[in-house]
């Protein structure tokens, strides 16, 4: 069987079971508590639980090449690993990066690209420690982040504690940065305000750092960031929660300079389109209630988790109806 | 200036003092120790010092196709990252493995892969928490490994700390990895028992974890491991604590059935071969003696520090001749 075949998801399955079956136990010294399947993996640390999580960039299939600058492609590396230390309610220390370049690459170009991750790592405190570099035919950025929590006694957001009935919310507006990409690719013209907001959202997306704290520390326990799609990572909730989730698509925050420039698209982008690095949690309503009076950001109510796990998301309108969407979300491997 | 121009050594100065200069500091939370230019980045935990590195190992570049299994390729994908914590002196204790793969790679290659690298990461009992996947047009394969030291009052192995008069040496036996990779990509013919030996050096090489603990036990304070060849990597030491140091080719361990097979070749491949992954360390000559008495494997001294930083690394014969060879170590981005 490819890969292709298998799917992202499924050859992360897989790959999970092979590496936590023989290995998990006292072996490790230290006691893990999360491995493979969440945004970050946690172990227990002496005064914290310890975080930490990678993510590789790779050229003309997370960046197409022309359309993002090389400062752009740094920061949205940094973007993706500190959105998922922030998934886990946890602070990002440390970042660690292995650069894999053609050896006719500008140097001027990998001195942008830096800039890029150390701009974004600066806003959250964040030290770049280490690295790699070596020669490849392609560009890839592997970055690995390291966070922790505050103190040992605080919890982690993990996917897996959702229960039925809890709403399920979202902070910010979901779609924008995937409407960037499709106006970058596809030279669509609009206003100078909005030409910028969706720029801005694909190629300088800002992680929910403090929100991620925000949550935890008013009791959420259940999140994920949205890099895949909003209907992607609720499934992922879902399957690691044993639930279903119903999303009432008309409750989904989408910019109204979207709505006007993109019309029917604009709820697809928002459902499916990915790499928004908005956080998608659940927890009871007075928690998300307090949660969105302590916000700086809009945090908004788009549905139910369900106890039918067989179903997975739901969609359905105003009135309850199901409603289909096609394409469920970004999936590596997947024939396209 | 292209990236090829300026060398991967070059690069990594550039880079380090980008990172370095605006961020070090309190921000970061944690008392960093070490950051880019070690063989790990190391800093202050609560009851350790806790060390993290990073190593891409790119398909063509670093793994020929068609000589070296999945399962091979894995293996050395967690030799070179535990080889890095254990030049360091420390223990290591979590990866992450980030794979880009092709989306028609065969999902049994991918799982032969993880074997390799979870079959030496449970030898030293390290454990597999986390990862990313995504598609690629060739397999690039980048481990982070993260482990600390035993506690906190105990140092790490720099390469910032050798001084003149110390003599340097090296555990095991140098040049078989390179030799093995030679005798693999032009075919050549040997009696069975040097093809397994240099087979399992190229393809199975065993980080000296165990040692890299001794040699700081016994107060050693300068190491680096052998990845790159013993002259590229001396003289990252020399760079580093800003001295000089003189190799006695007569006294660098090579392997008889090495010297009998590669003949003049074989010397030249102890020195700049590379992928070796045994430790080159220095010290006060008493106290490498104590490391040796106490080693499991051969401990060989074959120079020593000199306070010249301007030469670098210089060869000489027994009678102190100097020798002259023309490469000098694996460098990445070199136009070759």
């Amino acid at each position: 069987m490819k890969v292709s075949e298998l799917g992202e998801f499924g050859l992360i399955d897989l790959l999970a079971k092979m590496a936590n079956v023989p290995q998990a136990g006292p072996a490790s010294g230290q006691p893990l508590i999360l491995g493979i399947g969440d945004d970050a993996a946690a172990w227990r640390g002496d005064t914290s639980t310890q975080l930490a999580t990678v993510d590789s960039l790779i050229q003309d299939v997370h960046f197409p090449s022309g359309i993002t600058s090389w400062e752009e492609v740094g920061w949205r590396a940094m973007a993706a690993n500190l959105s998922d230390i922030a998934a886990m309610g946890g602070q990002p220390r440390y970042a660690l990066a292995s650069l894999a370049l053609p050896g006719d690459t500008e140097v001027v170009d990998v001195t942008a690209l830096y800039r890029g991750m150390l701009a974004l790592a600066e806003q959250h405190g964040v030290v770049l420690i280490g690295g790699d570099t070596c020669r490849a035919p392609l560009v890839i950025i592997t970055l690995t982040v390291l966070g922790n929590t505050k103190d040992p006694a605080q919890p982690i957001l993990t996917r897996a504690a959702a229960r039925p009935g809890e709403p399920v919310a979202v902070t910010g507006e979901l779609g924008t940065a995937a409407a960037g990409l499709r106006m970058l690719t596809e030279k669509l013209q609009f206003a100078p305000e909005v030409t910028s907001r969706l720029r801005q959202a694909f190629l300088r997306p800002c992680p929910r750092v403090a929100e991620g704290q925000l949550l935890v520390e008013h009791g959420i326990r259940t999140a994920i960031d949205i890099s895949d799609g909003l209907i992607a990572d609720l499934n992922h909730i879902c399957t690691s929660s044993q639930v279903g989730a119903r999303i009432e698509v008309d409750r989904v925050p989408i910019h109204p300079a979207m709505k006007a420039s993109f019309g029917d698209k604009a709820l697809e982008l928002a459902l499916a389109g990915g790499e928004d690095y908005e956080l998608l949690f659940t927890g009871q309503l007075e928690v998300i209630n307090r949660v969105k009076a302590a916000a700086a950001c809009p945090i908004t109510v788009i549905g139910e988790i369900v106890a039918d796990k067989g179903k997975g998301v739901t969609l359905v309108d105003s009135e309850g109806t199901p409603v289909n969407l096609g394409k469920t979300g970004w999936e590596h491997f997947t024939p396209e």
